[in-house]
């Protein structure tokens, strides 16, 4: 290793350092920080957040960049840190560009937005919200003219949250994915429904928690690398290499929705607690690409997590540690799980649904950025969306466009990582099939472990090396494609509604 | 306020921004950072630690206050700003003459004694504890040639836990508490003992931790101001001026330490939840006297919480929340909780015989100090002490001279503190009898709040403006004595025991 790459991991372990602060910080405002405490750790947040952002921006930084980026020296490099040169040099160009006044205009308008989006939200009043969204729509914009000027907005959103991931890659895949979902959710809604009414009930939170613990287990998260807390919604965050937490939310009237957020934090930290050592202080250990991360939580909550073997092994343990979950046999639970049925809630739907709850969004945020449609049309927008992907009109905007939060401040372009996740998940279930065999045979015999390795080997291990394309690449599974993914709706769905 | 006040305050509240980052960092890894995060969590904790001292020995910084301690600029100061220029010019004098390469070495030693104490202490082998145990009275010593030259080096360690406190003072204070304790300790033990079996079934550790909240909310602790964890060994840590977390650690088998340790905590907490606002950044607002800071953690657990009234109005709601508490009557609890008897371990020991562990220790760090009695012979010394003290004696050191952490990392005349608190105590005591009226009256009808309040108003609030000494005197209660604290006994245990 050359003196200078030294210099520059021992530069981005000292970025660690304030960025492990403030990410502690945030997690501990959001899992126990008392009302009182929450104005001083804010401070402390943000104090040691700009902290770590005038690192990433240093003249000094930006020079070790420029001379490890020349071939005498890059070509020394390791694979990882010749990724790294390349990486933060594109992203400090960007940034370099954005003005300070700009940037702090930005971080105080969106924090002034969230509280507005909760306002309005709260009061289901869309002109709460309105004036805060067009703000933010046009500080993204603006953001967006100096990072990437000349470039098509919506492009670069989505490939801020995806690497390499652009309007035309989305649009096919979604295109693919509606074209077959649509006829899928008509058929599933002609078949009878079934009673859903014993996931409700009297579930003792402390008994929840213990069958989380258990869930978590079984399905790889390391505890001597992990830890769990409480939080109004549940969330993830790496704290270092091996230590990944993940909150979850309780509701001591129904724990199937809990046990299933556990399930999905999970994949997140596993993903987490499995980056190779040898990538810290390189940009690999670093994991940006959100289609990709959300496609190891999803992987877990849906492709296992609500595959019914995934609870023959552990069913009988679940009822003792939380007695009152007997209610619920293992048919009711499938039923539970698999209820697909037309929504208005996102995080409330089911996996099919969800895709199209996905796919509303996504052409919402297009009609933002490509047609310029006014803040003002977005409601209706919204609600005539949802009677064509749905059938069905919310009465009220809580209910519709002011149901998530990610638009108020400036989150843009996230949305599709999720559904991207899923399309990602239909293909690596095609390869684990390929290379473990039978996956309802390995549920079924507790050998969910092997997955879960499998998964580590062939994603997690590698942290942000590959983008999606480039691990289907390698997995030889061809170019991106939904197919794979509507097959496994398809053919689940048959089973389980009789079609 | 002067501009250059202003600018101290600013510098005071930035290291407490570091101070604050090292503060969350320790109270994660005491309760729950997970095994493999703890490296990288130590590494972060100590990097914000080594930034805050660095503001505390900049040249900056002694500029700052060598310019406000010039009369013209002096005596335009608050009284909190004249505090903190002056104690903090002291701290700096001190610190500023110790080798940059000494304090280094001295943190390394301590972290490898701590160790070497946990082995040992395991192992019950005083041996594998002797060489560190030298090396940090060794260094010690040579601290302390730095930082006051020419002194007394047991008077500084003592005034270095308790500001204005000498040799002398708790010379006098300790052989008054001894002559009076001894013959009572006799006396109580030549009575019937009760049985305190009942002490002992299953208690639920997470109807404990229900029990637990009313109990720190009953007292006066504010959840919004505060938060509870679990850690090996309880202990509160301030976060903010709003925000003091206490930890507890619970035993499903015995449940009665674990409420006692939560009142304790809890103590402590009140204070720094209470201490003015208007300290902020200012030296008042950091309570370093621990006897000041023990003795509300012991008023609220022995002087409060040991009074079996204390229990009247929330005993019905504590078998509630924890059936098997059922199990201890009120006359029960009144025994189990005040069950004088001699004892090897001083974390276990009650109310009274506790005064004689901490006089054992004094005695020992006196022998250590003063009389320079070599490492090999301590462990026979604190033997034969025990037997002077209590008539009894340890089969092992790990039950004798090894069961304490604190001489391992250098904390020597920290254990006076703990004493010097329940002096106190006896006489904050007396001054709430004048001012409320009787005790045990106001417990029984539920009025505990009005001693909070009090305690609030004439200790709390003030933070570490005044010395004990000088806080006697503003309540009238003139030279620090051991005698309320003896009669408080006397007449409690006369009761009791039927003496």
């Amino acid at each position: 290793m050359s003196v200078l790459s030294e210099k520059l991991q021992n530069y981005l372990h000292e970025i660690g350092l304030y960025e492990r602060a403030a990410a502690l910080m945030y997690w501990d405002l959001a899992t126990q920080t008392p009302d009182k405490g929450v104005g001083p750790m804010q401070e402390a947040l943000s104090y040691f957040s700009t902290k770590a952002f005038s690192m990433w921006t240093a003249p000094e930084y930006e020079q070790m960049l420029r001379t490890l980026q020349k071939p005498e020296e890059f070509e020394k490099l390791s694979p990882a840190l010749k990724l790294t040169v390349k990486r933060y040099l594109e992203d400090y160009e960007r940034n370099k560009n954005i003005p300070q006044d700009f940037y702090t205009a930005f971080v105080t308008e969106s924090a002034k937005s969230e509280k507005a989006w909760e306002e309005a939200k709260r009061a289901d009043d869309f002109s709460v919200f309105a004036p805060h969204l067009e703000k933010m729509i046009a500080m993204t914009k603006e953001k967006l003219s100096y990072t990437h000027p000349g470039k098509d907005p919506y492009d670069v959103l989505l490939d801020q949250f995806e690497t390499g991931m652009s309007t035309a890659a989305v649009d096919r895949l979604f295109a693919e994915l509606k074209e077959g979902l649509i006829p899928l959710m008509k058929r599933i809604a002609a078949a009878p429904q079934p009673d859903v009414s014993m996931a409700y009930g009297h579930f003792d939170i402390d008994r929840q928690k213990r069958v989380q613990e258990l869930l978590l287990k079984y399905i790889g998260f390391d505890f001597e690398a992990g830890a769990t807390g409480e939080s109004e919604h549940p969330f993830t965050t790496d704290l270092s290499m091996r230590d990944s937490r993940v909150t979850n939310h309780f509701n001591e009237k129904e724990c199937v929705n809990a046990f299933f957020s556990a399930i999905h934090e999970g994949g997140h930290a596993i993903f987490g607690q499995n980056i190779g050592e040898e990538y810290e202080d390189t940009c690999v250990s670093v994991v940006n690409m959100m289609g990709l991360h959300e496609s190891q939580s999803r992987f877990f909550e849906n492709i296992l997590g609500r595959n019914i073997n995934f609870w023959v092994p552990v069913y009988d343990e679940i009822c003792k540690l939380l007695p009152a979950f007997k209610q619920i046999s293992m048919e009711d639970l499938n039923r539970i799980m698999n209820n697909v049925h037309p929504s208005l809630i996102r995080t409330e739907a089911d996996e099919v649904s969800y895709c199209l709850h996905i796919i509303l969004r996504y052409e919402v945020e297009q009609a933002i950025f490509r047609d310029n449609v006014p803040v003002c049309e977005l409601p209706a927008l919204w609600n005539d969306k949802m009677e064509e992907l749905f059938g069905i009109r919310p009465d009220t905007d809580a209910a519709g466009i002011l149901q998530d939060m990610h638009w108020s401040d400036g989150s843009f372009g996230y949305f599709p990582s999720y559904l991207l996740g899923s399309i990602y998940d239909g293909m690596y279930l095609q390869a684990v099939k390929r290379d473990l065999g039978d996956v309802d045979e390995l549920l079924r015999s507790g050998r969910i472990r092997e997955i879960t390795d499998w998964l580590i080997t062939n994603i997690h291990h590698n942290g942000s090396m590959y983008t999606a394309p480039e691990i289907m690449k390698r997995l030889g599974l061809g170019e991106l494609s939904a197919k794979p993914l509507l097959d496994y709706f398809n053919e689940k769905y048959a089973k389980i509604y009789n079609l």
